[in-house]
């Protein structure tokens, strides 16, 4: 498979250093400390919970790539300056803002500060548990006078009280006595003039557009400051979003060792110092209980007062108790999430890291969405996208659907500014913007932005697997409905017949999730899924007539629909265009897609690459070449309307002209690979989805983890190697377990009940872990009841079509001539 | 012709108001002032001379709607911001500066401002002379005192001396004496705090993108102010762009009165104030001279001592000889230039006014390129755009050759600046930018900008046409075969073969000229003219070789062309991919044209008009919905190329989908309805483009002259009624007279000789008024020879086929359903 990105950097499944990264199955350790990839190490050992997200920075303070602190949604606006205008261009700049960074507890021993990059230290560990959501360092450290000391810090954000992180250092002279300091800070770093700003002000010219807009201005106004006793309170206002925020700071320290304190505060920055007269032997440890409070509108005053409370609770119940509650929290998690792969530490530790990112990025988000990159980085300025419906809430659509709802009515809410965004573009019903925070769309750059339409059936598919799957009609009734009606409509207005006597429905002038094409005609993927968004419209209407026919009358009332256009988008989605190319038996992208050039990718060098940074988009549109899986994800998402033929067709076309270049693209094309019978490359495409920022794959993991990516790495699992598909509201299983692999385990939430699937070379097998109700599954088209009657089993002779791996994909495809050369006039980059 | 432009809101022939602008056809009068319309005045009663342009401000300096003076070229640049980044994306802004006031005279009586509109003003005549290019205004106010006053004043800007602006100011007491003073000033507005600046930084969003840019910072830093006597010299540099700018000022007082002056100078300003003892019944005039100077890198005191040395030649030559050499100029201009329609006055003088402004925005433009508004506003930025090549250089290239030279060469001298581009684009050879004033592409939008590629072939066309008509072989080979090599190198590299068998050369992903359909495949407009391009680069190679041995030489050794890649020219010529469908027998404007929806422009209201500023980009490009002529243009450039039956259809079925936002558009349709049969239809395109400026109708004739259709309108006189071609080196003639005109009478040079045309009802005569060499035209295939021989006439017993207007274009066309009813899916609008 040359040229495609299945053989890209991976030439071993585990690509990490285990001198300093050691496998374990539990947690990422880190036993190395290195200044060179900090970036890189601040994201994969970040903590959060959906809602707030810290770095993995020192607790020193000084060393950084990026302090980042981070909270879900919330963010500053700025105009957009378009360097030439046109109606309807998105107008509100919208980023996440680095909130007041609570990381900070520095040590002085002998008033010599502990700086890692040069400190004398006998012994580093850093690791992030997954079982208990705790980071954890452990260091001694050999001073400059030679002293021995002994510090060991933790930091964890709640996943019960999603307002709450704690911190905490201990300190232990282990030969001599020493005059300790502890001096535990909340810094404003948005507005002061940390490397952070710095940086991000320096980017200037040829900026890379993943990374987010740095401010020239103050955007966090201080509103209030108060310090007394152990506590620190600061509160702001964003200039411009006027969103609150209030930040609470209770500090303890426990040690038989003398020690003063002093607390100081003002507007940008608080601080508490410990002087301890540390003996031998005698530990000293400060504990830091931090809230956070935000809002779009409430006062800054009351926001105090709820950060207050948060603290207070905490006093009263012990910090102790939030660990246990953390670790409660994780034991059900892990219940309901866990992926086995047996007898491969290294992946199962991989694994279990983007799961662990996964509820990092979800648990707690709630009224917000999932940002692209969760709460562990500002890249794509903290916005939403489609990552959230397609590759994440399959996860938690089976494992923790209450997360699942919960981002689907964050999109129920965003409706209105959808309606508001469709008349923009002269349409009906709602269009979702491509990229947002507060529900406007944020996207500068419409060819790879706002005309990705599909993200309006995107929401409607995720929608509908998510009712599927729980059996939550009373949602899609109350809610879900008005997303599919306000969506199908603008479906059925965007696009038109073409009166040629084929009365065929044609979708014109989109951008399918490939942005290396944009701006096309009948683009394959969204046709289908729009197809999709349609048909379910209508069907769920239909549906709701009968079975919930108050529910209807009030969703009549309130949406004025009526029953012509229900029967328009059944007829319009009956008769949707499908760009299907008999010659090549291929499914062309978009109508227009095998007019063009095949970019030659074997020769465009690895420096030229990703090539969205080396080449101008007129360059790029104008080839076969893909940033990422476009028709190949129509072949997972609408499988069941492609025959098995048309898939090995399709993949082995497009997996050949694919960069991916984006991170959406791996785990795509490892599931349908592992379905047409490719198995290695469907293995190396999950391999490097899986270790794409454990290795920093994309060079870019510094701005964040890859949120969708690890999303997919279970999509991967579950519906590439368990070969699990839910067309039709029905689960199916086909599995294609790779022959490297012992055996596969995961849970399906369905209605209710936890199926556990276990996968093994020759047998699948299903045992309901909670839940009452039996639930039926399809094995290769048998139906097996799974339920409290114990675990069922069906041998498997083979998994799937095997198609050796070195079978030349690139001889068989088109765009070649006949002596098999490349049909490239030019030779961009070359 | 319903919803095309040529029913627009023109109904009558002449809509001026000739209460107020009466018939003269040698000069623009007004003979009421107004000051709800000053931008649209200040633009008809601007003077310039292609290298500095001053707008119609009054001489009060108080009321305006752009305080404005204009140097072609001199700007400032600025780093543009793209909202979302892209590789290869434009960096460099460049606008136009609004460079120092000197129109400010101001008056005072018994120390009452004059301020015309609450002046009582008995008498108001304010002209714009084409004969002598000199502005002039008399009024006789009753000052509040009930003193009446005659202010009489002139302007010009000398087409003799690039550098010289003349104006003076009478004032005679006519009844009674008064004190008067009069206050002269220089005022640097750019980084005042004037109208203009206040203006343009209010524009903020949903700014229109014809608009230039305000800055926020101060451009034109001081670098010398000295006054003395009756002198003043102010020298300043350009911030950013570096460029410096001198600005000398002499002023003269002529009077009978006691008078006494004071003199000021500080770094914005500077004032020469007399005060006069004004008797009745004797007059005092001011006179002031003027010199600008500029320059990309010269320092500030150089320039300085080149306006000192302007001054002195006007001190000594004397002002009145300036006028003299004035008219002497503009009567060598008429001569060459002139166009008559015999009793039409009305006509005659939009005519007139017309092709003045082709000499105001060429004539002294020399190192520069045209910029789209000429020197009479800031619109576009004062950019240079493909306006030049195919509007306005057919225009000078056969009526003042020169001029048509120097714009050719301006390109020249732009060529590394294209190579450079074209490098960015990844493409071989050189591409010139889009829109661009130092010759960086400045186009911030790629999709209507970078994406017209067919610039390149553009200037190629202007240079082969230039070429052709003035028989400098010369230029071509030393310097025009530069820019047709580096053309056709990016055009073979640009497109590629389709190896389907039928070996056709397509050329993907481009924009033609009508920016309402963006980034297509084949457009057809390209495709011809890169062939014609590629087949001219490569046969003026093949002649270089046999007839200029030694300018081949070397240029092989500047260019290193092969006789292979001249080969491959010629035979991707032939194998361009023309669009064509034989089902509507037309030519699709691209490979997809034909399967858009139809914008419904019937039901589109004009207050929805122009569409660009009431629809999203990505909602225009999904119709068959065009700004301006883009096939249409084709039928006229390659006219050679069609047969006549292709040109009735395709006119038919662009016509009625072309909403005419652009005013490049008209003038082209004038031609072809001229061609194709509509005779009162291209009237009507005509008479509309001929009043775009002077009745304001695109409403922003205050942002300038809309230059390319002041050079349409004598495209569509020689072209259009005359029915002229210049195909292949030949002159040919078709005419098309109108019926309600009675003759038609126009002047090309050709080979150096100037042969009037002369056509009447019933005949066409030609007549050599200048040079020996007889030449030979061709009328309806019929040759003759022109030349001192005395005039040679043809009969005409028709003037090409005539169909009636009241045919119903729009049932003809595509895009209908059998009942006439249109294929909308979408009313965008409605």
């Amino acid at each position: 498979m040359k040229g495609s990105n299945g053989d890209a950097p991976l030439t071993e499944i585990d690509p990490l250093n285990r001198t300093r990264f050691p496998a374990d199955e539990w947690k990422l350790s880190e036993r190395i400390y290195s200044k060179d990839d900090l970036g890189v190490t601040e994201t994969l050992f970040a903590v959060g919970n959906g809602y707030l997200g810290m770095r993995g920075n020192v607790e020193e303070g000084r060393e950084a790539h990026t302090h980042g602190t981070f909270i879900n949604g919330f963010h500053e606006v700025w105009p957009i300056r378009h360097a030439e205008e046109a109606f309807g261009f998105a107008r509100v700049g919208q980023t996440i803002v680095n909130v007041p960074d609570n990381k900070v507890m520095k040590l002085y021993v002998d008033d010599e500060p502990l700086l890692l990059s040069v400190a004398d230290l006998e012994s580093y560990d850093r690791s992030l548990d997954f079982r208990d959501g705790v980071l954890r360092r452990e260091i001694i450290w050999r001073t400059p006078a030679g002293k021995r000391v002994k510090v060991t810090s933790e930091r964890m954000v709640s996943f019960t009280q999603r307002h709450l992180a704690i911190m905490s250092i201990e300190v232990t002279m282990l030969d001599e006595g020493a005059p300790v300091v502890i001096s535990s800070q909340v810094l404003n770093r948005q507005d002061g003039k940390d490397e952070y700003h710095v940086r991000a002000a320096a980017m200037g010219e040829g900026a890379d557009p993943r990374k987010a807009e740095a401010f020239a201005e103050r955007v966090l106004e201080p509103q209030t400051h108060w310090s007394g006793d152990d506590r620190i309170l600061l509160g702001y206002r964003a200039a411009n979003s006027k969103m609150t925020l209030a930040v609470g700071v209770d500090h303890q320290i426990d040690t038989e060792n003398d020690y003063s304190q002093r607390m100081y505060a003002d507007e940008d920055t608080g601080k508490m110092v410990y002087r301890v007269q540390a003996r031998p032997g005698v530990p000293l440890k400060v504990t830091k209980t931090v809230a956070y409070h935000t809002s779009r509108g409430v006062p800054v005053r009351e926001l105090v007062d709820r950060s207050r409370r948060t603290l207070d609770r905490v006093r009263e119940q012990g910090v102790p108790q939030q660990f246990v509650e953390q670790r409660e929290w994780l034991d059900a998690f892990w219940r309901r999430s866990d992926v086995e792969v047996a007898g491969q530490p290294e992946l199962q530790q991989a694994i279990r890291w983007n799961l662990f990112q996964l509820a990092q990025a979800t648990a707690r988000a709630e009224q917000a969405g999932v940002p692209a990159k969760g709460v562990t980085g500002s890249g794509y300025g903290g916005h939403y996208f489609w990552d959230t419906e397609i590759y994440v809430l399959p996860f938690l659509t089976y494992t923790s659907p209450g997360m699942a709802r919960s981002a689907l009515r964050f999109r129920y809410n965003m409706l209105d500014a959808g309606r508001r965004r469709a008349r923009d573009l002269t349409q009906r019903g709602a269009l979702f913007p491509w990229r947002t925070i507060n529900g406007e769309e944020a996207s500068a750059y419409y060819a790879a932005g706002t005309a990705q339409y599909h993200i309006d059936a995107d929401i409607s598919y995720a929608l509908c697997k998510y009712v599927a799957a729980t059996g939550d009609d009373e949602f899609m009734w109350r809610e879900g409905v008005d997303i599919l009606v306000e969506t199908a409509r603008m479906w059925a207005d965007l696009g038109f017949w073409r009166e040629d006597g084929s009365r065929v429905f044609h979708i014109h002038g989109v951008t399918g999730p490939d942005e290396y094409t944009t701006v096309v005609n009948d683009n394959l993927f969204t046709n289908v899924m729009a197809r999709f968004n349609l048909s379910k419209a209508a069907e769920v209407v239909q549906q709701m007539e009968l079975s919930a026919p108050e529910a209807f009358e009030r969703m009549v009332g309130r949406l004025g629909v009526t029953s012509e256009e229900v029967d328009e988008w059944a007829e319009v989605a009956d008769a949707m265009a499908i760009p299907f190319d008999p010659q090549t038996g291929i499914h062309p992208q978009d109508s227009l897609f095998l007019e063009r050039e095949v970019w030659d990718l074997e020769r465009t060098p690895q420096s030229k690459r990703p090539l969205m940074l080396y080449y101008h988009p007129l360059v790029i549109y104008r080839f076969q070449v893909l940033k990422q899986a476009d028709v190949v994800l129509a072949l997972f998402l609408q499988g069941d309307h492609f025959t098995e033929a048309e898939k090995r067709a399709d993949f082995e076309y497009y997996d050949a002209i694919t960069t991916g270049d984006s991170t959406l693209s791996g785990v795509v094309q490892s599931i349908i690979a592992a379905e047409v019978g490719y198995h290695e490359l469907a293995l190396r495409y999950f391999t490097s989805s899986l270790f794409v920022d454990l290795v920093d794959l994309h060079g870019n993991t510094s701005d964040g983890v890859h949120v969708a990516s690890t999303g997919g790495v279970w999509n991967a699992l579950a519906y590439g190697f368990g070969g699990m598909r839910d067309y039709n509201g029905q689960i199916t299983f086909d599995p294609r377990l790779p022959e490297s692999w012992e055996s596969l385990t995961f849970r399906v939430l369905l209605q209710g009940t936890r199926v556990r699937v276990h996968l093994t070379g020759d047998a699948i097998e299903f045992t309901a872990e909670e839940g009452n109700e039996p639930v039926v599954v399809s094995v290769r088209g048998r139906d097996l009841k799974v339920g409290a009657a114990g675990p069922v089993s069906v041998p498997l002779a083979d998994q799937g079509p095997r198609i050796e791996a070195d079978i030349s994909l690139a001889a068989q495809r088109g765009g070649r001539r006949e002596d098999g050369s490349l049909i490239t006039a030019t030779v961009p980059g070359l």
